[in-house]
């Protein structure tokens, strides 16, 4: 999806025109950079979901469903962001985050996030997908209203991010060590300093 | 998708708790209710995408990209209410709207706003079905980047909103006449009202 080259010589990688320096704004970065007005409030959602204080879900958890969610919309970007991030600030680490995007049932997650897991793949096929009988079984497991209810809304958000970013034709990094240190930001500085 | 009840009595409509006065707050606005953490973020996001001063896209032009992907993705609700947003800030009004909804391609749309409204339809399938050929056929009728690039938002943001509403089986009025009177408060008001 490589875009002709509008502005002269340039290698113009994206659909629109994130200017001569947008291969150092990889993935969502070109577009935030781009439109800061819908920038804002975009960072104060995931700020808001992925890492603001939670009585249950721990931030790896979360962004552990935003990376499984990203997964199966085969967003390359966001998957490989959010896999490195779920992994820095999960105990199991990137091993754990791969068997769980491999599997989720067969995966070694435990029963509650298991469930909320197959929440988050029923949406992201079409919220009409989400039946009393996933609820109930995430229920049955100890999920609460607000989990249910996070887990939809980072499901449903990542079907937003991942068609922003791909929608866009942006440059998408292949060396993972580029994800581990974008991992290092993050944690350390959170989404608001994107 | 109804529920079965979960506390006492009551016909509880939604997957998750949303009151007493459930059906007072119909689709997103008893999420939004539930947890106004997020409510912030994503009536900001509306409101700059849909409703903020833009150089060439009029409200109604956004409100009626909303619709149209709303109704792709077969939610009710926000495909109900963005019409009627649409309608009321269109000269052309509801004819127009059910129009677009029903053909793009035989629409009495004109030629900038069908090929931006076909970069929407690609967006609601994949982020990796925008095409360079989709991009350089709206190009080609003057559209700007920052069209294109608020048109793949608006898309995708609608992939969010539509999985949120249903994903959490929100309450979906069925008479008209309730999205006609949304429309008169949003119209007057504005999403960060609601």
């Amino acid at each position: 999806m490589t875009g002709p080259a509008r502005t002269g010589e340039r290698d113009v990688i994206a659909h629109i025109d994130l200017g001569p320096d947008e291969k150092a704004y990889p993935g969502i970065q070109g577009p935030l950079r781009f439109r800061p007005e819908t920038a804002r409030p975009l960072g104060e959602l995931a700020e808001v979901l992925l890492r603001a204080p939670h009585p249950t879900l721990t931030p790896g958890e979360r962004e552990l469903i935003a990376a499984y969610v990203s997964g199966l919309n085969d967003c390359d970007f966001c998957c490989s962001s959010h896999a490195a991030f779920a992994a820095a600030q999960l105990p199991t680490g990137m091993e754990f985050v791969d068997q769980v995007r491999a599997d989720v049932a067969t995966a070694p997650v435990d029963a509650k996030l298991r469930a909320l897991l197959h929440i988050a793949a029923a949406v992201r096929r079409s919220g009409r997908e989400v039946t009393t009988e996933l609820v109930e079984a995430a229920r049955a497991e100890g999920a609460t209203d607000l989990e249910i209810h996070d887990t939809v809304l980072i499901a449903a958000a990542f079907c937003m991010f991942n068609r922003y970013v791909d929608g866009l034709g942006t440059w998408t990094p292949q060396d993972p060590e580029a994800y581990a240190r974008a991992a290092d930001h993050l944690v350390a500085n959170g989404y608001l300093a994107i």
